[in-house]
């Protein structure tokens, strides 16, 4: 088996930081690993499979070397700079960011719902936004099955979304000591705003929503609308989707295509209180989905709860397994 | 001006507290005021506009002194058992547990959106769930312009809708205590469970809501479903709200509707970080509304956010004004 030279930009934020430990768990096969960063946090020390790597700054020479894959997370603007360089030279972006999502020459792939885009790369592929990601993966069987004519969603995203910044911003609120990165306090507080806002009143990130999961099903005839909202929640993002359906269904097998689709589990059992959690889906790699229940007001819909680890499966595991799936093929 | 004897059922609790501390901001005329609670509470001490008062025991014979008015916070089954002895001697119950909200006998009011089925009752009025009052006021002048077809609710609800437990709850789980209320960790999650569930799959919480609405706007053709979310919040809910009307809209004229209706307070400039915000309503008896914005996935349809104060106008306010109304057609 062929291991490969893996480059991580970003290595010392959130994700990049969970980039490694899930390469790590997987026993991605690597060769050379480079790990880059800004010149803030170059010359760290991290560690991979117990041995110590030093963070270098990211410059125009970075991705001279024999690289195969560099994974980026380190914000839209390093990509934007950065990625076209890397891609010029022969490596393969995976790209975190939101930089490249929507352009036409950019696969934008969760590897449960699309990874046979993959391939059609020019040398970047975008990996979705959290909340999209998660989303995806566990209405995916239920459009190729019943086919999804309108979605409704309103999250319920933690301060991990966010970055360190974030996490930060929830302690200190609950401690009491003056918040500074949200722009109200995100401590006891239900923020509606996530990324700019946009002409038309939504945010970014609600766009992002309804233009991703649009992208990722290759179905510009769903009709999608979003309410994105920041909670008091370390990490994992929740989500109460509403959806409705071309076809009719039976609940209980619409219950058990969730549990046999890949990259779900499901916990839907409310007698025993078992449904998903941010506590529960914290670390994992899966999506988790329950509460799932006909709604009345409409022919052929259900309610729909879903949970998973923002950090994991909505941005470093998902990315790895772009990776992983990419290896198969080159 | 008349002065009324007052009596306050579950006056120890957090709604009862504030529902004195409500009726004293408002001035309500009182003559006579008696407090009742439990064996456990009674006895406690309370002020009222700067006097003391002991607090009853609450038994059969409580009703049986000179009394206009009695204001119920107690929960549900001890409405179940007294509402009606009270009811039965003359006095009228402003009732706010879900007891007799669904009799077609017992008038379910709002008074910014039907103050007029007050005078229809028969010795109980009830007092709608905190969720739904917020939801009506907000949604009211809407429907009379546009008439809505469809409302799919997603609330963020706060733990002080569980009274001091769920409070306490809260401030364990950040403190690292052990919980015990709530099924799960409240801290650092969101739990898709209010109140129990029922053989559809849906919690009582999100059938209140559900049917709650129609009875209130007397119009049982309305579609609603919903998905009821607790969250780590102390006090005040906010709600994601989904509607599709039946007209079409000017989206500055609908703006302006909710501006100049009743009880209602338009916080809607996102450019400069203005939405409504749990932070905000607290201590407010005014439902706050913003976020609103078309929902381009059907033909007259939009998003809106709704935080309320849901100790204030979901419960005391609410059941005050009911009062206040009383009063004037007595």
């Amino acid at each position: 088996m062929k291991n490969y030279n893996i480059a991580v930009v970003g290595a010392t934020g959130m994700v990049g930081r969970t980039i490694l430990k899930v390469l790590e768990e997987r026993n991605f096969p690597i060769n050379n690993l480079y790990l880059f960063s800004s010149a803030k946090s170059a010359g760290t020390s991290m560690e991979f499979k117990g041995k110590s790597y030093i963070v270098e700054e990211l410059n125009n020479a970075s991705f001279d070397r024999d690289m195969d894959i560099a994974l980026f997370s380190a914000g839209g603007s390093t990509s934007t700079k950065y990625a076209p360089i890397a891609a010029s030279k022969g490596v393969v972006v995976i790209d975190n960011s939101s930089a490249f999502r929507m352009d036409k020459d950019v696969p934008l792939v969760v590897p449960e719902v699309n990874e046979s885009e993959i391939m059609k790369h020019k040398g970047i592929i975008a990996n979705p936004n959290c909340s999209t990601i998660q989303a995806v993966v566990a209405l995916k069987p239920l459009h190729d099955k019943y086919k999804i004519k309108r979605i409704v969603y309103s999250t319920y995203q933690a301060v991990s979304g966010s970055g360190v910044k974030g996490v930060d911003d929830l302690k200190n609120g609950l401690a009491n000591k003056p918040n500074s990165f949200y722009p109200h306090p995100i401590a006891n507080n239900c923020l509606p705003h996530i990324d700019v806002f946009g002409e038309n009143g939504y945010t970014k990130e609600e766009m992002k929503m309804i233009e991703e999961t649009k992208k990722i099903f290759d179905d510009y005839n769903l009709r999608i609308t979003a309410t994105t909202v920041r909670v008091p929640v370390s990490n994992c993002h929740s989500e109460s989707v509403n959806v409705e359906f071309y076809n009719d269904f039976d609940l209980e097998e619409l219950r058990n295509t969730l549990k046999d689709s890949p990259g779900i589990i499901l916990v839907d059992d409310p007698e025993k209180n078992l449904y998903p959690l941010a506590s529960l889906a914290n670390g994992n790699d899966e999506v988790f989905v329950g509460r799932i229940r006909r709604d009345e007001s409409v022919d052929c819909g259900i309610n729909i709860w879903i949970v998973s680890d923002n950090i994991r499966k909505g941005a470093a595991t998902n990315a790895v397994q772009i990776a992983e799936s990419l290896i198969k093929n080159i």
